[in-house]
């Protein structure tokens, strides 16, 4: 995993999240999209609708992965102020662009299309369109940060729209092992096992079962060979492990 | 809504939400409570178990609102590494802290505190326990940085908690009003209704039904009297744009 890591952040942009209103779907279909493409999420925030706010999160995600995706904010009410937000962040201007403004006269009838609905065709100057199939006002990518809409069916189909165009590391495969014992007893055995395989990330997840709390262990590396070495080892350990539990009784 | 207003912000620590292998449950949680208990959730933040990450981002998080809540890497295993890190962003000690010491030793049977359990009872210097009415490991809260656990059940329990020392603003109100047509036809007229209420927040949230959209709107406002004014003026204004609709057709 070397300094050229394919990353990824996402920016949540939106009130009706932080007031709890509006659950918020679009970030683990977003954590597990990516990962299947191979491309490491490394971290998510969610801002109000805040020029600031959002100018802020902006530069700061975009400067320190190589791809940012933004969801929300892009509709034609007032409140919907991503597109500005962005073309401040980049320092460049934004308007009506023709080639969204094409794609919504073409899906609105004659009359339909308003000053607010117009609103949807502003993309800050230098930006490509993202497509929209499912009710066509475009996003927009500048630079490396990709600008999608809100609601997630809208969002989903602009992710499918521009997944091609993605770069990718080695998929990060995975094994799951559930120990069926508890956190505190199977931690020191794992930390040695995690020293032993410095290539395989080992993360543990506690979960209640009846009451009680038990523990997956989650394996994980780009190197098939390296996976399968360390969960075999790990397997062992816990065989002895429950092997010893057995004896104590 | 002046300078001294109470605001939040939720830190969520782990590489299993960003995998995508675990669906974040805190924030929707967190996002309804503090809207409840009348704090403003400002910003939320997802990053990894690495210790750089989760110093940078609680420093900028407790230094940015009133309140910071974090989620996530309180266990016994080697990749629970909050405690340790918020000690470093504070730049302050840790060490087994005999509070915690003896709240594990009361809940664990004898040869049952091992090592990696008593992880769970390193607390950086300085810091109050939270109470785990669940499995008895504490949170702890130092400075404004309140530290709880990841799984739903302790992380609720530790909030019901701690709730009663935490301050508040007057509440926040909402009227919600589904206005039954799309976002473009309601948003220049909102757009004016916005300019005309000022001390109330005006959100509109598309959504999807039989296919097509639709639109709720959202009112916030600390005041009654100025929600009732604005909701009783959007509602005019609504029925305005259904007039004017019927007359069309």
């Amino acid at each position: 995993m070397g300094a050229d890591l394919v990353t990824a952040g996402v920016l949540v942009i939106g009130d009706e999240i932080l007031s709890g209103r509006t659950k918020d779907k679009n970030i683990g279909f977003l954590a597990d999209y990516l990962t299947q493409l191979g491309i490491d999420l490394k971290e998510v925030r969610i801002v109000s609708d805040d020029r600031e706010a959002i100018v802020e999160a902006v530069n700061a995600m975009r400067a320190r992965w190589s791809y940012l995706f933004t969801t929300g904010g892009i509709g034609p009410t007032h409140d919907d102020i991503t597109a500005d937000s962005v073309a401040v962040a980049f320092g460049v201007g934004i308007d009506h662009d023709p080639r969204a403004v094409a794609l919504l006269k073409d899906h609105y009838k004659e009359g339909e299309l308003n000053e607010a609905r117009l609103r949807m065709a502003r993309i800050p100057f230098g930006a490509d369109l993202i497509e929209n199939k499912v009710s066509k006002a475009p996003g927009f990518r500048l630079g490396n940060v990709h600008v999608m809409a809100g609601v997630p069916s809208v969002m989903q189909a602009m992710m499918d729209a521009l997944a091609p165009s993605l770069a990718s590391n080695a998929a990060l495969l995975s094994e799951t092992i559930d120990t069926g014992i508890g956190e505190g007893l199977v931690a020191e055995p794992l930390r040695l096992a995690q020293a032993r395989h410095p290539d395989v990330v080992m993360g543990s997840y506690p979960y209640l079962r009846d009451g009680t709390f038990a523990t997956k262990l989650v394996l994980r590396s780009r190197e098939q060979g390296k996976l399968v070495a360390a969960c075999d080892d790990v397997k062992t350990m816990l065989a002895d492990l429950k092997g010893q539990q057995q004896t104590q009784l």
